[in-house]
């Protein structure tokens, strides 16, 4: 609020001079030019001179002064980042579709590159006609498109033993949420003709970790989806390029991407990434296996630690994301007093079932030290649990499923740090 | 459908061995390995060689296959790349989302990039405050998420005196959709508290060819969105980066970009992009002005010129795009005989108010030549006419505001071609 443009051309220096603005009402944002700010007397270069013409760029990206907006890898948490994680960067976005760009990645062998022509789809097992589908067969099935969220079993997964990780893009950024183009599985499923045995699926994928995991039949047949775009366009080379599972509201790691096979069995097949992996250690030594469904959960992604309030008080908007494996999200709460008051935030943009929701609470900011919280509630009545309450049933060994209610401290700087209150 | 895999490792060549693919039935689609056809005897890079690590790509891009999935100008069509337009490559995509790379671009004076810090939105005129904020106070009034498509007055213009283009890209994709984040421009104006002789808005933009648009009060006050995000992240910069104006349902000309000032006034403003320009020259000499709603309107995307059928008979899928700046789709009829006999399409999802939808027709091709055409229907009751409908009372002179019906003419071989039927 401290520059004001000046034009160079006699009409507009003329105006400008005149819409000298005064100052804003209770917000305080839209300001008066005070004495001894900062004025520009100079026409800024982009209101002066040409700029690029519509042949510069035939795929866009974002502007130079949106680098930092990027995917993070955290260097300590893997021995290597062909088996690794990045992570979306949830503070520097709004509304609910992840941009391709930006959506988190999750590979055990590293990012295939597959040619599409050479890729094929094969389906065998018990069914009564095995086949093998090009990507051209598969255009010529009828297609679907739903908005879906894709979150890594593991999100979240660092805070089990206590705050851990500062910034949303660490803490919960293993998820993106995407607009989702392709033939539902079922279909294909009834081409092959699935035997009165068949009650179990293994997805498989094309990239350098094979990886497979088991799917009940129940779910292949209800909403699963073979896809082949995001957001409109091809998926991207990160997401199984050219063709990738869709398991809705499921953990990410069964979205078996570069899918190439699809073999139906009487019996899961207890492969690694079901049973050493993606499993969840229990306090009795006892593991729970086969969680797939993902729970009701919540993050605020503004104000956070990679996101904090530059203003000192006043108006301030608080806004997060929302999502259930089970359904949609009718309701979110939010606290700025570590949860002794609970206020209800709105929820804008479309309420799609296993689909993220978009919350803000807007507030009259005093300038003091606030404990933010959400707590999601999803359309069958669940209610986000906190850390503790989590802990208490599944003690600390766990890796996955953590969807624990996050709390920010905001300082009377407005700087954010991950905390934990109990 | 030549080519199967098999592969090196003992356990997967024996599993291969035994899933030679049988034919598919009635789809034809997925196949038995045939006598002569190609077999792949060694195992793909892809599946046999470590990928590219999470750290590779903090902002990803599309496959090295997909280079061919662009914007496209068409050189004759304007003096200058940098007042002109490139075109959305519809018939590459799929769903209802524009990925931000691939959505089309109509400047006037060329991209600007604009350094955010630096940018101002000042509001004057006939308020009661005259106020300028920077786009930090803008994150701090309530915020909005909407899909809504954006598309050109001119899109399909070259149309009005016959087929012209042959490309669904070239004939209907100044357009694009996508969510949009922002303030809605009624708070804004409410901060500076509009007089009551306040009847109309002029939007300007930073750029250098200082775009500006009379807006009516009722319009302003109503939905449109003061935007700084485009699905999830900050606008493009060829999109109006760091703010522009969303007129939902009105034609892309008043989205002003690169948004620097919003005056009140208590008549319109008559500036040259609203009387020169984005007027139509009517038979008897007159212009209609200030025809700033979308009418409904549809397109089939595949098959089209730019992807013919690459198959020759058997199970096809049609799919296109449908919209109304009047509100949704509730209804798409489609004929593949030239208006003969027409079939209800498939919507396939969300249905959201101002935004493209998505429509599948299925059928079985028997190899003939086709006339498909594609009608949408709006939720007011509203039917997309012919052109012909559109000549008889609108005349040949116009650019603007053509939303006749699409023919595409398939040959037996697939090949699609842009044509006029009557």
């Amino acid at each position: 609020m401290s520059v004001i443009f000046k034009g160079k051309k006699p009409s507009r220096r003329a105006f400008m001079k005149g819409a000298l603005a005064t100052s804003a009402g209770a917000l305080s944002t839209g300001a008066a030019l005070a004495a001894g700010e900062k004025v520009i007397t100079e026409v800024q270069p982009w209101n002066s001179e040409l700029g690029d013409g519509v042949d510069v760029m035939p795929y866009g990206k974002p502007s130079e002064f949106e680098e930092h907006v990027k995917r993070r890898t955290v260097e300590w948490l893997t021995a290597d980042p062909v088996s690794s994680i990045n992570f979306t960067p949830l503070h520097e976005l709004d509304g609910i579709i992840t941009p391709n760009g930006l959506a988190f990645e999750r590979h055990h062998g590293g990012t295939a590159h597959i040619d599409p022509k050479e890729h094929r789809l094969m389906i065998n097992g018990l069914v009564d006609r095995q086949l093998v589908f090009t990507m051209e067969d598969l255009m010529r099935f009828p297609r679907e498109n739903h908005v879906y969220f894709l979150e890594c079993a593991a999100n979240s997964g660092m805070e089990w033993r206590g705050a851990q990780l500062n910034g949303c893009q660490f803490t919960h950024g293993m998820i993106h949420n995407v607009m989702y183009t392709g033939v539902k599985l079922r279909t294909l499923l009834e081409e092959a003709g699935v035997k009165p045995s068949g009650k179990w699926l293994l997805a498989e994928g094309a990239d350098a970790s094979g990886m497979t995991r088991s799917i009940p039949m129940e779910k292949a047949l209800d909403d699963c989806l073979v896809a082949f775009k995001m957001n409109g366009e091809a998926l991207r080379p990160e997401q199984g390029y050219p063709v990738r599972l869709v398991v809705p509201g499921w953990e990410g790691n069964m979205w078996v991407k570069w899918l190439r096979r699809l073999e139906v069995g009487d019996q899961p097949w207890h492969h690694r990434e079901e049973t050493s992996k993606y499993t969840d250690l229990l306090e009795n030594g006892k593991a729970r296996r086969f969680t797939w469904e993902m729970d009701a959960k919540s993050v605020i992604t503004n104000p956070s630690p990679q996101a904090p309030l530059t203003h000192k008080k006043g108006p301030t908007v608080i806004t997060g994301l929302a999502w259930s494996g089970r359904g949609t999200i009718p309701r979110v709460d939010v606290t700025i007093d570590g949860g002794i008051t609970w206020h209800q935030a709105r929820i804008s943009g479309p309420s799609l079932d296993k689909s993220m929701h978009r919350f803000y609470f807007e507030f009259d900011w005093d300038g003091k030290p606030l404990l933010l919280q959400s707590r999601a509630h999803d359309s069958t009545g669940y209610v986000q649990p906190t850390k503790d309450q989590l802990r208490k049933h599944r003690g600390v060994n766990s890796i996955y499923h953590n969807n624990g209610i996050q709390t920010w401290a905001i300082d009377e700087e407005g700087k954010a740090e991950n905390v934990e209150i109990s």
